[in-house]
């Protein structure tokens, strides 16, 4: 059984604290991301932006040491349990989501 | 400021249980969505498959109701905290992501 990449090749992977369970970061994966996260055991994404593969932590030292991988009931995200080494977001919070919808204004355009 | 909405109107949406802390599963949300979910104070989110409004719950009764909607860094991508009413996934457990990437056979093709 495949896991259902996108049109791009990519899935969307939820990155969560193993520990704290607080959802860290949404990143993509394309399928040598996926592999080279399993052979590290450190997340490796896909930068949308910058079109090339991104070792979490590799300039930061705040890599993710992954401690299991989900995959959703239609196999389309995945969902990685991590221990991280530092902070998630290049803000240094330490979950990309630090605000609520309320504190952006002009939302829903 | 605005959410990013992607080419095609939408953004990914993480629901976590706010009590649990568990990951539920995850959606997508066009502008309409996000506002009917505002307004009802239960997730809607926009079914890419149907091509429409999907008012999570309406049919089995496993409605989510918001607690608290929280944006990331890069504003392109919602985490939702919810009291679900029931479990999330179709397939009747609690959440979407009820296997391991190790129960997926042939899985990074």
């Amino acid at each position: 059984m495949n896991l259902k990449w996108d049109s791009q090749g990519l899935i969307p992977a939820v990155v969560q604290d193993a520990t704290t369970r607080q959802v860290l970061m949404v990143a993509y994966m394309n399928a040598e991301s996926l592999q080279k996260t399993l052979e590290m055991g450190e997340t490796v994404f896909w930068s949308r932006s910058r079109g090339e593969l991104w070792h979490k932590g590799a300039t930061s030292g705040n890599t993710q040491t992954v401690r299991e991988i989900l995959v959703d009931c239609d196999e389309d995200t995945l969902l990685i349990l991590v221990d991280p080494a530092g902070p998630a977001c290049h803000t240094g919070a330490v979950t990309c989501f630090f605000r609520t919808l309320e504190d952006i204004t002009d939302a829903v355009k």
